[in-house]
């Protein structure tokens, strides 16, 4: 989670939220008349809108990219270094690139930049959201909400943020009860997390080794 | 959309529905005491619940995989033709083949044989229905909903499934006002779809060249 330290705003999508997006998506594709041959939807946050895109704009062909750019998996150089190589010739195909927003705009043009050594008729780049803050070059061709930047909490990654969100609010407050926890995400992420929902965080936290429950009470402290 | 000759029983599918189902997916999987280091969704169908069961299990690693085995696609020998093949090593790797559901099983048995020249260290398959039909040998190691057969239309693949089956209203009514369209949805497939719903659908259609309107009445023909 990039750009997270301290206060982060959060927000919340729902499923309906997203196909709306998808949706809208598609039909700016269409009215600009580009009908893609491919979908190339990046792994993972891409997945859901690249699915949806397809059923929308009739295309068969749905393959995935998966771009590194983050750390020691990336090349000396800066270049972005591609996962799972798409080992597949482009020539005489129009090509979508899908993700679900672009931010700092690395991936997609990286993405890009990827796609197009497979040697494609025209490649175009799509995503959800763009926000204030996403630099002129990471901006796709098309996309539907540009918005103040915010982490999306996308609805098929829901878990994964929430147990970096609580390991945020431990790493701050060092052990703290179940109450303590969801007042946390409030008061520094702008999220309500219902108590129950919370509980089956905590559960799958634990069993992801990232938090240690201590003794029998409803309190948690961060592994390290 | 095979197995769809004459009457046909239709049932929709709610993005919640498989938000839950892939939950329940999840917790099977976890109850049985595998921990996936790679998911492996099925194109197109199970992109969505693949995407789901990365965030529930704690799985980074998502690729891609299409079989083929219909008609002119199929090898002679009857085996499987991977459109896009992934040239990954999976050793050591312990891999989840993931997809919407079980019909026939053959894209899971086929899927799983493919996955298996990989060299995995493990390979369980997954998925959210099957059906009372559904042959022994396409049963999956992990599964939520076994049903009747029926055609789910899930909400990622609304618009292909409608396109065809309007199709086959239209095939076998001749040409039809949007009202009878309507009628025969609800009569030969059980499906209720709301007037505004249908006529954009039609307009895909169109644009598709799948159906042509005839004057300029809400009446539309099949393209042959």
């Amino acid at each position: 989670m990039t750009g997270m330290e301290g206060k982060t705003k959060c927000e919340m999508r729902s499923w309906e939220n997203v196909y709306l997006n998808s949706r809208r998506l598609s039909e700016r594709i269409k009215k600009a008349g580009f009908q893609p041959d491919i979908i190339i939807g990046l792994a993972r946050g891409g997945w859901v809108p690249a699915r949806n895109l397809c059923d929308f704009l009739g295309v068969k062909d749905l393959v995935s990219l998966k771009m590194e750019h983050w750390g020691v998996t990336a090349t000396p150089d800066g270049e972005a270094k591609v996962r799972f190589p798409i080992r597949m010739d482009l020539s005489g195909k129009k090509a979508l690139i899908v993700d679900d927003c672009s931010d700092t705009g690395k991936s997609l043009v990286e993405a890009k930049r990827y796609v197009q050594t497979l040697k494609p008729e025209l490649v175009k780049t799509a995503t959800m959201q763009i926000f204030d803050t996403t630099p002129a070059e990471g901006i796709p061709d098309f996309w539907v909400e540009k918005i103040p930047w915010v982490w999306i909490l996308y609805p098929w990654n829901v878990t994964e943020d929430l147990i970096n969100l609580v390991s945020k609010v431990l790493g701050k407050r060092g052990k703290s009860h179940l109450e303590h926890i969801r007042k946390g995400l409030e008061e520094e992420f702008e999220l309500t997390v219902g108590e129950d929902a919370l509980r089956e965080i905590m559960a799958e936290s634990e069993r992801r080794n990232r938090v240690m429950r201590i003794g029998d009470e409803e309190r948690w402290v961060n592994v390290e």
